[in-house]
């Protein structure tokens, strides 16, 4: 893979840089220890703009340097360096990430084309980077040069870190209400008319995500495939006017009945492969058992440990499920940018951009 | 009861008349049929006061005429009418309210601190009527000529209507999770600090109170006593940046497994007594079954029927419980002030004004 | 004109009636004592739809039964009713308008093409009824059979309804500043993430249209035209995450310096047409003086008079201009259908719907 | 002054340090390359209790840990270290200021109690460092050995940044109208109630301060006293619902009339002592002068260089006054905390402290 001449780090690429969630990755990539920015792709008619002028600029102050000049390339394979991040709207992506993989390049997708895919690996590095195993049929099958990994949905992504230390204890049945933040609906996305002071009690396609994705990135891998986790999951998922940071009540069913101080020690102690290998983008602790009646709250807590650590209060007792409790990531960097910057992390120490 | 000279109207007093919920008092009051505002009362401190200079006005325009120029007296029961609507904080509600059932008066309160309490009717006029029959027993055992009968919580309300046509499929357990408007804290309740785009995965002493509420309002009455409803209430209670009418989310389990479209026709024809005889409060449907996927909504749906109906929405499959749905009620009308007027005008249906 | 048979109403149309102001529209034309609602006309691709289909409908609960069935029509004049109010976006609403017109409707609208156009009466019924004057011309010099007759801006009525009544103090200068609400941008408008939390000091188009609006209202029919009164207007514009209801705080100067006593009696004693021949979308009193010190605030008071009236609060001296003061109105009832509505009204207690 | 063992740091101590200023100071202290936070005290009824107890900490995560085990002191001067910042509500500040001051504290205060008094430096360092100049009289009038040096009140000082450059262009006359965060009214502050969707055209006592102030700070030392500068403003204040960052619209006249380049070039090239002399929370640039249209925005801008730039858009003609334009400060951090550790930063470098 080219390598930056100057600072021997990896050339990357932004397939929808100017989203919302493109945006966070020209951020995440501004100073990233081993990645560097050098192409970005758009629809087509951002095709040949500057950077800086083609994209609305949300975040604070005004596009980074390294970005603000680079020009906007179609969304085609010819002049992307090998390793490309994805963030386009899933009603594109799915023809385009396949032609970049059958073209040789390595897809970190946030899209939700290929999540539920068999051979595709829906990825949580602290979870189960065991599934990467999966890229090895995933070439032989589709005769790819390149690779496709995904990460979860946003809301998926807070109830996955909660539950993954907890399943070990006989996870079975979970009911799930989301808090969801506009920022999971991109720009323009959700109009202020329908977010000031209201409630939506409907994300379309959402719930139909949160069980088979749990499901999966619970699941073992199992020669060329995943079994799924046997959990079973409802949810309700809502749109609340808050800015990032999803937050979810879950009650839930454990097996083994262990008793709460069980549960708690588990979300606490939970560490993963990122953590053992100090990969960039991974938070010291992925779970923050919050100490506080009231917390996590989104706008307080999303940004714990640069938006990559999952925060869990209110670990009590449920008198229908047995358990409950209350988890908040943030649904733009650890549930879509920093997803995948830590997915390539992590496929970066294995190997497998080499 | 002393009559309106003027309209034959029975003169009502207010006990907390400056509050959040005390305004709306005095607003459902301003032109009701059958009672005519003539007392108010607050805390020591604006006792003598005018009402519109004791009151800071938080609804639309200025306090109506009949009001404003009532003198505040002190919380005593010594000049006010013989029916009095309670809406007093509950740290000092219980000893006010004990004193002026005690010496006569019919006290219609919102306040939470007598709602447990056996010989008290937790009354909504729709599902349990019947239960004014403990009034006999409270006179009998306290040796009180007044009276003092209760309304639920303002989020245990939006579940209990929800769930009051559905218990005779054999209700067992719920989830709900409430999304509330931060009127339910009343004035100045909720810091914009806390609140502004944010959830508040938290309110004090709110999850204790729907299980019981719940049990209560829907058991029967045996002699002298409320036999609670069989039923397992899992409560996550949360704070909201809405304004009026708290949302909740239910999954439910019913023992007899009726399809579907039984659940949804028993909601759409549920009907009760205050619709049977015209009660001037009560809404002409008291559940309205939404179609649109994605209501109800707190700020569009919450005003519905004068904000006395319960909306309900999304009714459908639960893969853990085997039913779920969204449900709405305004929380200061339905859950407080109205819920209360309503319950004064089934009190006078029955001749217990007398 | 074509009268209702069953109750002697007008028959009318709307155009562009799926939008946040249309829906408006169909909400006063529900119960209206004098118009009769037969006829809706959006864009294309909705033609055919019925009307409750095609509309995704904001307000309460669901469209009015009158208008549920209606079928949409296309934007041409063939089928529509002698009188229609328009509310189609500007980028349309120009030919649209001038086609209805020429084929011999009455078009009252809400949109921005014709406002400044010399023989178009910007017409406040309060302020410029005489304006109507113009519509002689208007056939005359272009040979049409109908009429059009076009409403302020939305922000700009805030303001000249509380300059009017202060014109005769010899009003020069005024630097107002605007915090409009959301629902000033249509649907879906302005995203919640530009909103939430925030202030955006930039409406594209908004300040070039204070002034000269302003200036036309204010000013008197000379002829075939209207000399524009003379003030200077600078303005501020800026969206604030608001619902409904656009509020303005104004310094202005007055050559006579009258004592601020006159200038409260001034606005306090506004009267106009409207309320002397009972319009029945006229306000009693246009304006509203507030005598709290922290009103009018857009949340509780945009709805005065069914959101016809203007609130006015905190008159006082200005130190650099002379005078200042508060002003809020209901941006799209006095500033948008409701004025249309209002402006009907006075041109059938004209005649000049005959 | 006692210096920190282990880094040769200055100790220092809050007054008030458990509220939203106090907070944010505790926050700014943390890892203060000069300063080193060893005492803290906070009302009567928290004194002894540990810091992360006795406050309901706002901000990210949990209390820095060089904090949350402070005891709370009372607000006595017995146990202080010789450098205090202060931050108590000014009902109580006057008194216990004053106290610090004789008893031999530096007090850099952000209460508003002194703010006016002719011997107190209203101090931004990057504008009328000079002022400091005062300090010899008040020590010499007072008999004190302390100081006490006062910032600006937090809308105050939003203008007066964008002001000071332009003032040698003969600045005469000021219309601002703020759009000020509910963060400005600390904890609990504005009610939720009041500020959801809503517009709050009042904040008691906010105008009266900001034409004295804006006068003191850009006034020039003459001799033991201030001499005003001869501008004349106008505010207009208001309350929105934005949670960090007060957003300023001003008019504004300039007797020289300069080109509206001059006055960009003027704004954009602005330093002060600060900058020269690299203190520690000097923003590298006071101003930063934002391109596109509809900037600055208090979410996406208050927070440029950790809170302490003033962000200007939109210059502009204005054709009542000359020039207007759009400035944006953080309120907590320029306009509080910040203001206030740059303060004694300035009075380090200036040899004040020793």
């Amino acid at each position: 893979m080219a390598a930056d001449a100057a600072h021997g780090k990896i050339e990357v690429g932004i397939l929808g840089a100017t989203g919302t969630v493109g945006q966070r990755f020209v951020r995440l990539l501004e100073d990233h220890p081993w990645f560097s920015l050098r192409w970005v792709a758009a629809s087509d008619r951002s095709a040949g703009k500057r950077y800086a002028e083609a994209a609305t600029w949300q975040l604070e102050g005004a596009p980074p340097a390294s970005a603000a000049d680079l020009r906007l390339d179609d969304c085609t394979p010819g002049r992307a360096p090998r390793l490309v991040f994805s963030s386009m709207s899933s009603d594109v992506a799915g023809e385009i990430e396949r032609a970049f993989a059958a073209a040789g390049h390595v897809v970190v997708s946030n899209s939700s084309s290929y999540r539920m895919t068999p051979d595709v690996p829906l990825l949580v590095p602290e979870i189960n980077p065991g599934h990467l195993g999966l890229l090895a049929a995933q070439r032989r099958e589709r005769g790819w040069e390149g690779a496709l990994v995904c990460n979860p949905n946003c809301a998926a992504v807070v109830l996955v870190m909660a539950l993954a230390p907890l399943a070990r204890f006989g996870l079975r049945r979970v009911v799930a209400t989301t808090f969801q933040a506009v920022s999971g609906a991109g720009y323009p996305g959700v109009p202020s008319l329908d977010a000031l002071g209201n409630v939506i009690p409907f994300i379309r396609g959402e719930e139909e995500k949160l069980e088979p994705e749990t499901q999966k990135i619970l699941g073992s891998l199992d020669g060329d495939r995943v079994r799924p986790f046997p959990v079973t999951v409802s949810a309700h998922c809502n749109r609340v006017p808050s800015l990032d940071g999803h937050l979810v009540t879950a009650s839930i069913e454990l097996e083994e009945r262990p008793p709460l101080e069980a549960v708690r020690a588990a979300l606490c102690s939970f560490r993963g492969l990122p953590q053992e290998r100090r990969l960039p983008s991974a938070p010291a602790r992925p779970i923050h058992l919050l100490d506080a009646p009231d917390r996590p709250q989104p706008r307080r807590d999303a940004g714990l440990e640069n938006g990559m650590a999952t925060a869990v209060g209110r670990v009590r007792e449920c008198p229908v499920l047995g358990y409950k409790f209350v988890a908040l990531s943030h649904n733009v960097l650890r549930g879509a940018a920093g997803a995948a910057v830590l997915n390539a992390e992590l496929m970066m120490s294995e190997g497998l951009l080499d």
